[in-house]
């Protein structure tokens, strides 16, 4: 008896994701629930299982045993809709940033509206297991890194751990993304004659996603430049991170501190130094791979970290969460 | 002293394209015209020149004595627009579809919506000036031709007038274009993620566009199979022309129609038997290429039609058509 | 203990599909057997599992015991490889077109160079199950069909059988394929900045997959027009199939012909009259599916058929063929 | 009368651009050269001017009176032909990078070859005419700068001028090029399914650029970390430059630093604080646009550069620095 794991936001991007790694997941399968949307549906084959939904409400929760609810969905109505799930006792596994700061100070800072339901903040869990595995399966509210950070911390905190980062000359992290990204409400910048030939960057220095970089690496604000372009693909995130490493760090050490903390990890893969991944062995899969390059000489070094943004970046590591919660296999469905 | 072109629409694809060769043009100048709008503009560089726009309205028209008027407009737009300007002494071209057919009732049954100003249907002029071109100088109102049209109409015209389609077979029109040619009003359907990797046909046997074909071309609706395509690609249309040939048709003959045909025409170029254009040598150009391929065992002939869907599908055509109508050369700006 | 599988060209894009598939499937696992190559390699993570390639020759393929050997190569390559393997006992799969056609002329004239082991066309089972189930089980070499005629065939079959067409007007069928379908090897056609806002329609008339359409739909050369085109996108086929129906024939009675012929098919999807699919819904499947759109004031029919050239135009239908020849179920790996 | 501009290498992509400028210059015309060339033709229309070209050798150049021969070619061509053309007297404008260094130790270094005519490497002037305008009239031999340094250059030397940069912390410049960039000749990196959905870092921290860079900057190796990305566009770069701003530095001291380096120069565009260009407003024009953030708390900057590589990155410079060289307006044929 596979256990019920709703999705809401089932027709976004990150939704639809869900419910394709939930498909063929060995002990959990989706439940579709309906909250308001204003995105289409697509034409479907004759005979296509029914894609019925139920309603998001406490009830169909709780009637449906749901074991788990994934909320793919916008801030607002993740911090409209998280109390009045948990209340039923289901976990919740949310994809939006709602949750992810732990101050209400800080999320109007950087989110610019009131939260609605900021006492759940200091009870959510950031759910990058690679770092906070341990507070997961106990948590009622886990809140899915967003996509940038994910490279990003993944790709900086072994070296900020071991001491290789020279912190007073800063890190720089230039990501490109996906348009998929954006979301799927159409807008001129997704249109594609907009996107398509372009590369747009956004909210140059005061990124939403930046405060969840500074809160896990434990980087100050000053020392961490971040750039998010949407550049003309479908789904992908490549991360260029740019540092100076500390006295007599060498391309071994850099290499020996991603070995030692990712040993065992299932869903980091490194590079020896001077090979650097591109996007292809990450699309559709949950992996975060990391290659570099360090100049001896001067000391500079540039790490470069990719993901799928809708997989690692979010589904694929929403469902992590969900099978170190339920106590599944942390892999189950992902590989 | 230029003459002066008002441009209403200039912020859809189409308009834009007008304002970029009227900034080239010798003998004519771009005058923006404001109507309602819901496209964005764009962030402009310092001290661009000021994108200063009249309001769109009789007045101005007449106070800036503006030669001509071009609707880059929906047609619903462009129906209650001409009336009002035409009766300033303007000449008008209109982009939409608004004007190219010729009766009520046939608009009604293809735009699926009453006509607002049919008593322009009959003085219009259809702005197709390799067959139309004596007409063009004394319009009051030129239509200019669909994009789809324009390619299908100079493609199959020529093997028509020269007897060599064997018509019971019908002809079909297979038409891929760039996603611009559905406007810059974001849709999901114009979505890069639903756009790229993707190819999407569309009001397959009732295309807005066929009516045009028809009418020009003398074909009856039982003979012509039109499907028209969205691939990811910004700009460009290719249209792929099947038909029989009569009896003792041969390459030769079919070049030779066309060659006789568009002898002397700037905007026609030919390719010879077997030589297939693709879209690289229009795309910013406002010439239709023709190439085809014909197997005298079965008779059966392809032809490929490629134009610039924004230029010779659009703008340019506009352009040419300004120029015919204002009596200056007829490539003024476009070569 | 699973079935060994040996693949060669496992670097190609086909290749590489099969190698994926193949490392998901329950009771075979892939095999590399190195053959000459001009293909590069990626960069590898760390650790990765070690791609070992055997060499490919008849020793290896006896003493590992491969159930069953791929050749995704070209055709003269298999044309050479498929006597030898055969002779060790394994069975064959050839992905290439080397032995799709029944006769030494045929394949001449069409591929324009002698067969190098014309004795085996005869034998060569033509590997689409829908139409040739029966006959793959006791199959020592299969024939893997080419993506077009796959899609084509499809979709054309079952209104022939039905007798929908009216064959005397002929049918058309163009088809937009991914680039990947061009293989890896780069050339200009491949390049991004020539495939990329282009479209290019390749081989009209004379294109080497007709024949394997005209072989397995029974139609006549003079019957089938066919056109190849390459858009800008990686992977997948969409075919837009025109023909005149018979007297008496309505939407109901097409949709039925498939309907009947395609009950129980698991990879056959059917939409309601009118529902067009486009490439999403398929791409990374080995789904055909099917869509189209009737006139009945005309008798003017046009098929839709999308399909991923890839999987079901290439690996995907390989491992169904290769689920039927090693008694497996025909789904295994697939869905 | 117009001058005659030769063009070696004119079938590659910024050859095929220097032609395109050059067909619509007013007092210059371009005359084809041919040199080997392993590139394929495109199919041209009938009647076509003829694309006759002559032969690469000092004599045409003498016989034809070319006032200067444009070289796009690799660097190893260039090296070896720059010396016979400027026998002749001719000009000569090389595009490639043969003559941008200043010694054959540092050109040894970064391009991993001799060099041929190192005795030239004195002689030659840098044609960035924004920094080296006085120098271009009087040179006979102007070097091209890279694509990436221009805009690299354009961007941070104003800034180091003024004082503003606080160079202990370093200069990040993350750079993200259109395919074209890497040449037409097809490679793996070039193909279609390899570029496309994908990006691809390359060359980090030991690109050939970085010297350029260098040398027209005043900044050392050190303060300089460089990283070229591949993204799947045809043609433009943008580059996103991190430094951290001396002590008092304000927005507004950052954009008067650039409008008074700029005041007047026609191809360089600034936007007001916090507005960030794209790349649409400059593909097909010679014009380099430059946007910034600032943020006053932390001292960190972000400056966002973009031009078409293929223009102000490579042909459009180029003919910019043949008006200079040749007496002509600078913006001749560039507007």
């Amino acid at each position: 008896m596979k256990a019920r794991a709703g999705i809401v936001g089932f027709r976004g991007y990150s939704g639809a994701e869900l419910v394709r790694i939930l498909s063929g997941h060995p002990q959990a399968q989706p439940v579709l629930l309906e909250h308001r949307s204003d995105v289409e549906h697509r034409a479907q084959p004759i005979d296509s299982k029914a894609v019925s939904a139920l309603p998001c409400t406490a009830e169909a929760v709780r009637n449906h045993r749901l074991a788990v609810v994934f909320l793919a969905t916008p801030a607002d109505v993740s911090m409209e809709l998280a109390p009045a799930l948990l209340a039923t006792g289901t976990k919740v596994i949310d994809l939006s940033g709602a949750y992810r700061l732990r101050t209400q100070e800080n999320y109007s800072r950087w989110y610019k509206e009131d939260h609605k339901s900021a006492d759940l903040l200091a009870e959510a869990v950031y759910g990058l297991p690679e770092f906070y595995r341990a507070a997961i399966p106990q948590a009622r509210l886990i809140s899915n890194p967003g996509c940038y950070p994910t490279a990003a911390n993944l790709a900086i905190k072994p070296l900020l751990e071991r001491g290789l980062v020279d912190r007073a000359h800063g890190i720089v992290c230039d990501a490109k993304s996906g348009v998929s990204g954006a979301g799927r409400k159409p807008t001129l910048k997704t249109h594609f004659c907009e996107a398509a030939e372009n590369v747009t960057a956004y909210s140059i220095l005061n990124h939403r996603h930046v405060p969840e970089v500074l809160l896990t690496s434990g980087l100050e604000e000053a020392e961490f430049s971040f750039t998010a372009q949407l550049i003309p693909i479908d789904r992908g995130i490549l991360e260029t991170i740019y540092f100076r490493a500390v006295q007599g760090t060498t391309a071994d050490r850099i290499l020996d501190a991603y070995r030692s903390r990712y040993a065992g990890e299932p869903f980091v893969r490194l590079y020896k130094h001077g090979q650097i991944p591109d996007l292809k062995p990450v699309q559709r899969t949950n992996f975060c791979d990391i290659g570099f390059r360090f100049d001896p000489a001067t000391g500079r070094a540039v790490v470069v970290a990719v993901i799928d943004n809708l997989v690692k970046g979010a589904a694929g590591q929403a469902v992590q969460n969900m099978n170190l919660a339920l106590g599944y296999e942390e892999t189950a469905g992902l590989l």
